[in-house]
């Protein structure tokens, strides 16, 4: 059933290749090839059904912002909440506004400014080491060692990423950062430059869509209640300032990546991920975004 | 067992009643007995389980935006988010900040913009009877002729609305109300001075919790998938600036009343409904936060 | 040589005639002729001289603002202070944002919601007669008779002042109006609709370029100190969002209104008013501006 | 006269040391004599009169900014406009919310993203050399030669300038910044390091009295037009969100500095300058505030 479903997708979505546009604020995300596709699902028993280009690996970029909350969750627990909020944040994913009124508070791990007091975290927890720790622990959740950084798109981003060196300083201002700011935006740079095809990442999410517990593998990596938790702020803020209309048109918990990424967790069932390069005017991909919600109303799957 | 959890959250919510304030920006709200309590379970089989002051009916304020919302998508369809979005705003319920730099057009339905504009569209549908046929759909979900609007309450907010009127207007100068601001206003202060129990908000809520179809008296309302796009703007937009907060600790798509009422879905299963008048500081109740979240860990149940 | 130099202002600006837009936000004031010009300069030893249109009365609009807050600082004196700041605001003269972060407290009472709390203050001292005490000063202040305000221009703005009907709600949910909007609001178009031409408002405007004491008739409407005060927030709020634009070509004191007005003083000297209905992006007098720029370079005055 | 208005002015502050806080964000500023006061006054014909502490140097902090802009007006003259607006900006000196929304064109010169910009068309005129190009060019308009930046006051803020860092990299991010951020931000800290007493300011400041041509040496550093324009500047964005409150009490052109020191213009007399380290809660001299507030009350000395 998954396979046709999948076909169907995949020959529905081939008109609208011609829109969006490849992120192109650094070379070596403007160089990939516009027309990929690929879409991956794996469910809790371990069988897996893929379509397209799916041993093709991309930048994962803010889809590794799951992966430091839920390492940091399991670390530091409900004491996370005091340095970041869970709140939508209503304003696109590099904004400082609310950072200024809100006493360098992010509203959520999922904008820039969260996930890098995640990485602040992560530092203050592991020192000069956090950037292996953090790739151990994806290659931990997804049951695979073949994962890795791209050092191009790493060293891209550290030159040219002023926005993201304005969010780190404005909140080391509030004292919300504890590390050097180097220190800290390296350890963020480096994993948002981590490569995955779809078939690695809907593997990595599977524990999420169980409790916490990789189905497989019987490791636990939080509770059934954070796993829950999890999910909510996926649904609510995945997406940044379209969270709102990607929850309305698909229904699912999701993260998106700026590499053209989205992965989404049906919970109690499966872990879906699609790839494809071309972005929306939110930044997240165009034809990513439909083929998951034609999924969803393939399948009949939603949350709702 | 569901009369067995109602009674063990009612013993655990006890030590909270010292907290939180009843809304008290117009008299009739004001003068509410703050130690009440009660809580509504309807399943979609019919049965039901209720347990405190499951007769007494309260204002359901801001509950009400559901149901217009509903009505106007059964109504509108897609061409409602012509004047309306669907992303959590990130300010407070009566915010005019994003207005000014949006066009006026509201972040979401469940704003009191976004309802404002509701209103007026059913204003432009019904004209002069809008008042009635909200009413009457309100009745017509509910299974029940026994729902009136309060006619206090009602004047009251009318003469003290103030921060009402300048959302109003401000939209009304970017043209996005079709219809003269008095008449607006007043089906809108109208259909948040209904007042119900929590026994009939979880009964007219069942349709959304059964894809748009009333499970007793099988009467459709809305698509299945229009049912599950409500339900996923209760998740994100819900609480106002606290929706990614309850998203978090609950996990079910709801909505909250400044007068202490909070309905939640648990598509395919059953609808919720707690009433408790003292609120905490974004204006949702506090004691019905906190029983809906020990609801959701005692029974397990969660979208998530 | 006033006589000289205003002919050549009016040469130089000729070519200029086809820029800029007449307000057409009502009727009344989208219907003017927009090639009208006319510039008047009363010095303080009464002498007059004046070029083009100067018998000509148009709607005063924002202008008559100075009047009502030097009528408001004579009655009330520093205590004005708590209900409206200084400052310039850096917003839009409609702009609500600053007014919902600040506790409905006006930034200056030169833009609108300022002058609707000086409406309301005038309304509280003399209730019904608000109005006409405003009028009666206006004419007090020119010691001239003939000065009316245009009743089809205060109903246009009366029925489709949106935009202000919302300011005066947001104050109000504020506490920071004390009567009626609608009274308040009546004041206020009242006033802002009274016509007047460039050698009526230039006159009306000496006792400010003389230590607040009318230089021709004796008559003491400030104290020298509030005189200084008046002129130095005209300086930096007179022009909403374009007052440093204004103090940095012009280089003293003014108010513009949108009907095409503008007046400045030169303190210990003169009062210059200029007339041309067309308006740049910010809502001031395109070829106004444009004049009066002129005039402080061929005359070399300025209080700088 | 002045020696006897200094000396009252002396002893009506007195009573005012016990307010205000002495900045405290660097160290190097924290440590300073909380009481310290001087106030001098130079005449264009060269006389000079002072009372207090007038030899004691001081850190100059954002009154450099006055320099900077004079020297890039210098050299750019108009097009500097293409980089930075003239606008009060009605936001605190080291926002970054306008900025965002602006595309990275800070509202004037005067508040810290206005600085850093002239700092950057300095570097970019000057390069390596920039720092001491401004140097030179603060000794010239000073015709003094014995004016250092304090060493430890420069590492300071450029090891804890984060709110700055912010900026920067903000505008660099919107492309209006030029040059290396680190360059840019070390010419930037350093000429707000310069140390000088209130005699030296004062003098300093004469050109801007007198055309742009300063009185003794008859040296022309900027044309009449881009003098009187400079004042224009000072009095609309002096002192950040206190601009208009220093406008309405004092009357002048003046600029402050977080060092506790302010310059004052009267344009055609004088240069005044005055020094406390206590600031208001808007990072302004409080005593230097009053003493200048009282000196054009008692001289009858004011632009208006």
């Amino acid at each position: 059933m998954y396979k046709k479903i999948l076909q169907d997708i995949k020959d529905e979505i081939e008109p609208l290749f011609e829109q969006g546009q490849v992120a192109n604020y650094i070379p070596a995300l403007a160089n990939v090839n516009p027309n990929k596709f690929a879409m991956s699902v794996y469910l809790l028993d371990g069988s897996y059904y893929g379509i397209g280009d799916i041993e093709d690996k991309f930048s994962i970029q803010s889809i590794s912002k799951v992966f430091t909350f839920t390492q940091s969750m399991g670390i530091y627990g409900e004491e996370l909440h005091k340095r970041l909020g869970l709140e939508p944040s209503g304003n696109p994913f590099n904004s400082l506004i609310r950072l200024e009124n809100e006493d360098g508070i992010p509203r959520n791990p999922f904008i820039n400014s969260g996930a890098i007091v995640l990485a602040d975290m992560l530092v203050s927890k592991y020192k000069k080491s956090a950037s292996d720790e953090i790739l151990k622990y994806i290659k931990n959740v997804s049951d695979n060692d073949d994962i890795l950084y791209n050092e191009a798109v790493y060293k891209s981003e550290k030159v040219s990423g002023y926005r993201n060196y304005a969010l780190v300083n404005m909140m080391k201002s509030f004292k919300n950062i504890k590390n050097h700011t180097a220190d800290v935006m390296s350890t963020y740079f480096k994993h948002c430059s981590i490569e995955m095809n779809t078939k690695e990442l809907s593997r990595s999410m599977l524990f999420l869509a169980n409790h916490g517990i990789d189905p497989i593998t019987n490791k636990k990596f939080l509770t059934s209640s954070q796993s829950k938790r999890v999910s909510a702020v996926m649904l609510t803020c995945g997406h940044y300032d379209a969270s709102g209309d990607f929850a309305f048109r698909v229904g699912l918990p999701g993260k998106s990546g700026v590499g053209g990424g989205i992965v989404a967790i049906i919970p109690g069932k499966m872990s879906v991920c699609v790839y494809s390069p071309k972005l929306n005017s939110k930044g997240n991909s165009l034809i990513g975004t439909k083929a998951l919600e034609l999924f969803t109303t393939k399948t009949g799957l939603s949350i709702f």
